[in-house]
């Protein structure tokens, strides 16, 4: 496969799109639940050829990566749940989300629908494939799917499982998902606007912002996860304690966790708050050089400000508009934050790390977006699709409404 | 203005768009009402600059051009309507989309927001100006307005009268819509992705594929028009004599104007239709070059396909994606041809020209999109606008989920 024409392989998978928009949601849960079978018959494939990688990768990866990289029995468990829980999603393809009479019957639909093909680019981390391929069959798209290097006997096992599970269904069309291996597929595929409809990176900052600066095809996806947690003058102190040591230890490294904590000059018990702080383990930086920076780490940038405004000011300039959270018991202050904070979330006494798409309860998630179109925050497969508008006429011309024979009498159905 | 640094003007931008993020429906409503009388009573101050364009532009403007530019009496009568039918039209902001509790006292809200800042580069047509400036203010989004040098005196005298009205509304942000001259303008603009997140050319094909291939920004519209009508077996002869006459003559240059007509070897009548095109005018194109052509004129692709499949084959791999129609009196055809072809407009016995934002009753549009993202097809208000989670707690963390403390109890409100 890998030796194969990239844009053969781009052309294929939109003729497979087209057929996969046309699937009935029954066909599509039978090949996910033919892959969420094969995967737990094959896990000892699967735990093998991961060995092979974590053996190759041992003395080159950081403990982090290697971590990210290595299967075990929970995870396994996960990857073939996380199949099952799209399973018994509801089929997010030919709702009708408006449907108007433009006239007598002339009768407009907005009915969802795939978005076409999908390039998904991400590093370490193999048990992604599955639950991305999931993702992307119930929403009738085709995907491109192209793993890091380190993982590539466990990327490859998983998908020739996976494959071999859809070829069991004889409709299911071939090349819906396909795997590419190497750097140059990669550079083919940024250039490739005319089979891929949109690109999701799924890694680091300094991949997802490669990426957006190198295609003109659409990148759903976030560069970074600068998030922030003000602390009103109007604070209760046990809340900033727990939600603060939450958003920032509980999984440092993970984009929602908080790196910059603004706090009311007024807040009374700002010197116990930040005395508890450093008794958790959280190092404080006072002197901050660069507010756009993401620790990955249990590093916190503290800033104190004067005012709820001043603390939006900052937000507004520095965030990478992923999560933010006031600590507040003033009702007012908070809505004031809520309205005024431009990012994914916003949030009023909750800890960053809800930012999530199970937790959003959306089954799952292909990533969390600080896009300002299409999709926004975690984006499960409703951010998968797009719609069309149907119009069901018998004969209708403009050229009647031009000429004020008929008239429009608009009127919405559902 | 035209001296000022554009990216000055891109800051200035975004910080009137958080501004213009928490107006009220009341405050925006008297804008656009300030807007519309003030057009209403400098009528005379705008046909004067509009002379003075078109007086410079007659001996280099083609009578196409020179038309778009000219404004007359009922032109000024539809830009002062057009306002007023935005100001009627229901604010797309602060909606719920979704409301949901995670688990007791803790509510997750999905709120419609704008944008922010939109870019709007647009040729000749100066009673644009006034339309998009209404949609940006009833959406809450700041905008950067960049015409053609041709329009350049009658731009300038429609855009001080708008913000003279505005700065009329003490509350009203300024630098929400401003407006540039030069092609440096252009250029910084397409580098402002810092500021500036969304941009929308309205005009020729190669405006918008240069604009696509020269940013990094999202864009939204469309190429090209090339539109298809499927004359089936089973069409009926009057039906199919009536609409392919209004989509290909009624107005010829129109992106919604049909291109290609694909035509069934079986359909008894096909000999008596292409009899009656040609004697309507129509120039039927039988040795094709280029499918993916537009004409912009009263010219028609013509291809007898063998099947209803072959027919969507060839949408499918030729059309830009705007608007396809089938005539057919079989209701299975049909089905089958709008839920396989994949363009923003799919239509059964109606012509193509239907496709527009006041025809599907959105009261105004933006332009037509062709994206497989965020808005297609005709886009109004609503595709103007984004969404942000909120969330609600009362202290709430996530290692209380991590461990078991609690347990996620998803419930959907509304």
């Amino acid at each position: 496969m890998a030796e194969c024409n990239f844009v053969e392989i781009a052309k294929n998978a939109k003729l497979a799109s087209k057929k996969l928009a046309t699937l009935s949601t029954d066909i599509k849960n039978k090949a996910l639940l033919a892959i969420a079978e094969a995967l737990d018959l094959n896990q000892s494939l699967i735990f093998e050829a991961n060995k092979k990688d974590l053996e190759l990768a041992k003395d080159t990866l950081s403990a982090s990566v290697f971590n990210r990289l290595k299967l075990d029995a929970n995870k396994m468990r996960d990857m073939i749940q996380g199949v099952i829980d799209i399973y018994n999603l509801e089929d997010p393809i030919g709702k009708f989300l408006m449907q108007r009479s433009l006239d007598t019957g002339l009768i407009l639909s907005k009915v969802s629908c795939p978005i076409g093909v999908l390039g998904i680019i991400f590093e370490a981390r193999p048990d992604v494939i599955s639950q991305i391929t999931a993702l992307a069959i119930k929403s009738s798209n085709a995907i491109i799917l192209k793993g890091g290097k380190e993982a590539v006997n466990t990327n490859k096992a998983i998908f020739k499982i996976i494959n071999d599970a859809l070829a069991s269904i004889k409709i299911f069309p071939p090349h819906s998902i396909t795997q590419v291996f190497s750097r140059e597929d990669v550079q083919e595929m940024l250039k490739c606007d005319a089979y891929i409809d949109l690109i999701i990176p799924r890694g680091g900052n300094d991949l997802v912002k490669y990426i957006k600066e190198n295609t003109n095809i659409p990148v759903l996806g976030h560069a970074d996860g600068v998030c922030h947690i003000f602390v009103d003058e109007f604070a209760d102190l046990e809340k900033a304690k727990r939600i603060i040591i939450d958003a920032k230890t509980q999984y440092p490294s993970a984009c929602n966790s908080v790196e910059t904590l603004l706090i009311h000059e007024r807040f009374m018990y700002k010197e116990e708050l930040q005395k508890v702080l450093l008794s958790s383990g959280i190092e404080l930086i006072y002197n901050v050089e660069n507010w756009h920076v993401e620790y990955s780490d249990t590093k916190l940038s503290v800033k104190f400000v004067s005012s709820l405004e001043e603390a939006v000011e900052h937000i507004n300039n520095y965030s990478s508009g992923h999560t933010e959270s006031i600590i507040t018991d003033s009702r007012e202050n908070a809505a004031v934050f809520l309205k005024t904070v431009d990012s994914a979330g916003v949030y009023h006494n909750a800890s960053t790390r809800f930012a999530d798409g199970f937790r959003y309860g959306f089954g799952a998630e292909v990533g969390i977006s600080t896009n300002k179109i299409h999709a926004r925050g975690p984006v499960g497969l409703q951010g998968l699709t797009i719609y069309k508008y149907t119009l069901q006429g018998n004969g209708d011309i403009v050229n009647d409404y031009i000429e004020g024979v008929k008239h429009f009498n608009h009127k919405d159905l559902i």
